[in-house]
């Protein structure tokens, strides 16, 4: 999962986790010093963000080798060995918590994905994350998603058109917004109407969106909302999605439940590094 | 509480968000409108993060103008106007994600925090945090737990001493370790010692540890090692805190009790931004 | 034309063009110095980047004042002023060649944009962009394209799908790439195919492609592949379209025609910086 | 043609072209394919930018293999592989387009210069540049001059003196102009005035410039020019050279003769990349 | 003694010496030519920087290897060779003068630091160094000041608590100031105060201070100073200590001795790189 | 003395000086504390860095006004004030160091300078620096250099052209050399060349060369060197300058003395900020 910048923001973590070097490895533990550790796991999950846990070793001392006994996405139990680490004891050290922090969180994010993949399993609806993340880490994020199996919305304000009420109201009303929108982005995306009741569901279908967002709907009123646009654009439920009956939305037929807790409320998976003695 | 660097974070957050442009906005809204919109707390909380979220609207526009209606460390209830907006529309849409992402999820760890706090109000204890925190923003989330009546441990690995078994080890027991932090470490920084046992924390005072730390303790042990310092050193409980019965942690008389999942397992409170019509 | 990102570049192109300084303004014009200076074309086309040239002064010294005398988009004539600048004489001529570099460069695109478009003019065909751009300048030319006339295609390879030959070899066939991307990509994004012959234009009509490149194609192939198409799809028309009679193209009812040359082969608009004496 | 700051610019012309992915890329090719590629010209000219594509793969994928079958300023002809490239399809793929874009667009001006020089031969006349650069790029540009057989101008405003008509006017004449400028910048430089009149030549060689710039002469006047200077100075030919017979400018006698349009008004160089199948 | 950032100290300092490319070095010495040279000592003295140094030719040029013939810290003569340097000789001229600047500069500071470590011999008092450094490179200057034998004090504002006149003033007395601080800042910080005389000292003492500065004495209040801390606090002796009998401060029983001069007053230790023929 | 790219020097020197925040005063001086302070010459010298400091402090807080009691370059004595600063007392704090250590080493390099030009006044050579300057502080010290009434030689490598002995022995000797860069480099810069002794000074001057200098001659030698070329080239004594007896170089009729030690061995000017009561 690497991506050009990624370097940057680990070198940028790092730094800030390590500020100008750390002084208690450097006054205890001698340079020449050599260690294996491993990272275990400490609770239940879906395991994210080995390669990136390589990758910070590898840019504070390129000496370290991360040996991988697991692949992003899988299931670990207590007590899983998720990956090896042999090298200079300073270097290792010096970029335990950076990696810690990554792995944690981002395993946070896929185990928490795949229970709400879990939850909906046997529909057609398909569990999508928003753009409420936590600032810097995006994509990272995003990958932790697909990884937990889920499916993602758009990057950012310019991969993605997602017509709001403000937008509706600037505009004069759905249609025009849509029209507005259509003439004006990029021809390769689709057009995607927030609507909150049937009414703005049917203007936003007549409208040609390609995509209706249902927003805060209760149950039967999405399944009416569904039930209205009959396939002829993608339904995606959203608004407080986490603290929702995820079967229940599901089963209303939607296409896609788009869950901002997923980024926004992250519980780290509990990860440690130990030292082999 | 603006630090040399914040807007460069700023900046990287609104780039990571906005991408090359809001092209909804930028096709439904015209370049003259403007808007007036205001925060809004949709759950109980501490609030914080108010400043930044006035910066990053100064950073995407400065023609926007923030009025704070309450300060950083506010208790709010559902329903409270945490800050008004004005300015043109376009630029407050543009700002307005990278601007919640921030204060939802500073307000949920000063929340947080302030809920330890209040589980061991009556004793000396002190709430503090860790380093498990979400790479690239440390410093704010430590003014978070600052706002929410926490404590700060040390910022990164150069500005604390936290002499753990690893370092231990190499140095050959508590006592040299410490000798050599205190040789090789700038004057101005205490010495740190993670101890498990009472053998340990005995061989911490003995060596002149400042602080002992007394890591995934029972009640029982923690009490026994809180009475063996008596007074002589800082302590400090550590170990999944976050999952421990605080109150009772902090009967055991330490002086501070460090909890990881302030930082590392926060869940956002709920703000929204509405537009006035 | 601002966007997040703006300044660092123009800050960037400066340091390119002033270095550490520059030397022969410094030592022949008083720093007390005031000037008047205007922007004159001294040819024909449309004009680009007045408020680019305005933040390129801004940044160089906030004393300076841009009045702008027209707007992007005008139509201008060998003789016209388009924009007045007062201030430190030092400080003009330090950002004057930064600020005319951009305004030639981005006029001459969307001069030549808009010639394509009044080319099609007529014709229902759109005139966009490619990502065939000027390193470093995408955002900007993709904007100057917009005040020619012309349509943007995508930003960059994560904001838009189009799979070309080498993604239907390695994934066995449009079908089954198609189908991969439609599963693996943000919902809120159009499948793009690119095709060569009226076999493949079939396929991935049948696969359900949002869009159809046609690519290199002859005149009469290009008509019987929009008839084959049917509307069922959005065309474009692409492959050297800088060298192809436009008109031509576009009477073959294709609804896109994207042109590479609008951005790499750009000819400067002749454009000036007079001093008033 | 590396430089310290090279890494930099190609780094964020990838991040601009990449995004946060190459969606269709990593949906439809599995990451362990590999292929084999070659860049083909698809005109005649001077290429340029071989290394400059390597490195582009390089930072993309270090295992990314760009084997050149020709240098930097060849002659290559329709047809003619230029270089190959052999790695993993992925990596390839993603950086295509940010090689390609370069090595167009230096080719493109290699291929004006030589152009350019091959007009003047014969003459004593060297063909060079000027700051009408594209924004970012100077540094390769003025490199594809020097590749296409001419020279360079000063890089910028630092590392040469040119004294124009505002200069001349706030210091009260030429010879006060070149004193100050003689007075105050390193020794190392020297002097160059711009001269549009022989009476203005003939203050400039009474001054004691090194270098005069005949600017915007006709050919007569420039002759004349030329013979007054006698060779106690260097003769620039300036003024849109872009758009003269350089021929008839060299036999004016002149030095040297600089063209904006080289680097102003580029034609890319018509290069693809093409999968071996 | 790397840390995170310091390859973006030294290609920030490689582009400064280096601009856009050494263009004597470029035209005189072919690119396939290869040197050997070394760095020769012309004035005894305290090696630093042979690391950094080497670091340089790295991030020149990968193919250049610098072979130590000395370590940080050793006593270099007058003709020593401190290290060797092979490889191509363009890149070797390049990066010379960034390698030389540096380990003149921190050789330099190493040198005055073992002179006055030298001063105090036979005393407990220890050298140490201040915040007053050159920008850009306190961290490498810290470095040089433990190579020569020296103690670090804080690193920066954030990471040590030194109360001054201001802050007393402030905070309305010394008790006042040091209890504000001990509740503020991590506990993992020593409080340190600044005095002037006995009574402030004594002030000092009774807040708790961990570290007393002692401020611009003179021999016998210093004397009469430490007498009264009696051992109950760290003392550290400072005030223009460049210019004093070290011999004589350290006498007084300090226990540290802080010096601007060594960072901010530095004489460059003259070391030259030759060629072999 | 602003340039592009001082402000991100001026912010990288306050963040190494703030790390993440002045606990200090943070935690002594409450936010809405305003002072008034001055910054006080305590040694005789020539002062220089006012506007960078002013700077400085523009950019820890906008609202501290610095206002300048001299200017660059004026001569102070003990107990001139040199500027009055008013605002916030913490951000006035928080930028004190950086601005002082500015200051003073600015000052350090005017003073050394002035001492230089007095030394040879009577004469016509001119003081200048070379490239042992500071890495990251090159452009300010050069700055300084002019300020103290000395001379810039060229900023860095790709601005001038210095030929030395390794590229004299590459190239075939002094007139291939000089042939070889007035060939390549752009035609806006002098040619120099080292020699060290009377035949190749010979050489040099008989090859063309602008610029010749004398690198660590007696003098004797020297002045036999400069009466051989006879004002048909510029001189420029170099070598240890910073040792010798300016007066007696000067005499033997140099045109330039180039002085290392002016930038790589400099003595602060002892100033400091005091707080008004």
């Amino acid at each position: 999962m690497f991506y050009i910048g990624l370097d940057e923001l680990l070198l940028s973590a790092l730094k800030e986790d390590v500020g100008t070097g750390d002084i208690t490895t450097l006054s205890c533990i001698p340079e020449e010093s050599r260690s294996e550790a491993y990272f275990l796991a400490k609770e239940e999950g879906i395991i994210c963000g080995i390669d990136i846990a390589a990758r910070v070793f590898y840019l504070v001392d390129q000496r370290i080798a991360l040996v991988p006994k697991m692949r992003d996405g899988d299931h670990v139990k207590t007590g899983d060995i998720i990956a090896e680490v042999v090298g200079p004891s300073r270097s290792i050290l010096t970029g335990e918590r950076t990696a810690l922090n990554l792995m944690q969180h981002l395993s946070g994010i896929a185990t928490a994905t795949a229970k709400a993949v879990s939850a909906v399993s046997g529909t057609k609806a398909k569990i999508c994350d928003t753009r409420k993340s936590t600032p810097g880490l995006r994509v990272l994020e995003k990958y932790a998603v697909r990884v937990g199996g889920g499916h993602n919305h758009r990057f950012n304000l310019s991969d993605g058109v997602l017509i709001k009420d403000n937008h509706i109201a600037a505009a004069g009303g759905i249609a025009n917004a849509v029209k507005a929108a259509r003439e004006a982005v990029p021809h390769v995306m689709k057009i995607e109407v927030e609507t909150e009741t049937l009414d703005e569901v049917r203007q936003a279908l007549d409208a040609g969106s390609d995509i209706i967002m249902l927003d805060n709907m209760g149950i039967e009123l999405m399944t009416d909302a569904v039930k209205l646009v009959g396939g002829k654009a993608i339904t995606e439920a959203s608004g407080n999605m986490g603290e929702r009956d995820l079967s229940e939305v599901a089963k209303t037929g939607v296409d896609f439940i788009s869950i901002g807790a997923l980024t926004h409320s992250v519980k780290a998976l509990d990860i440690s590094m130990k030292f082999k003695k």
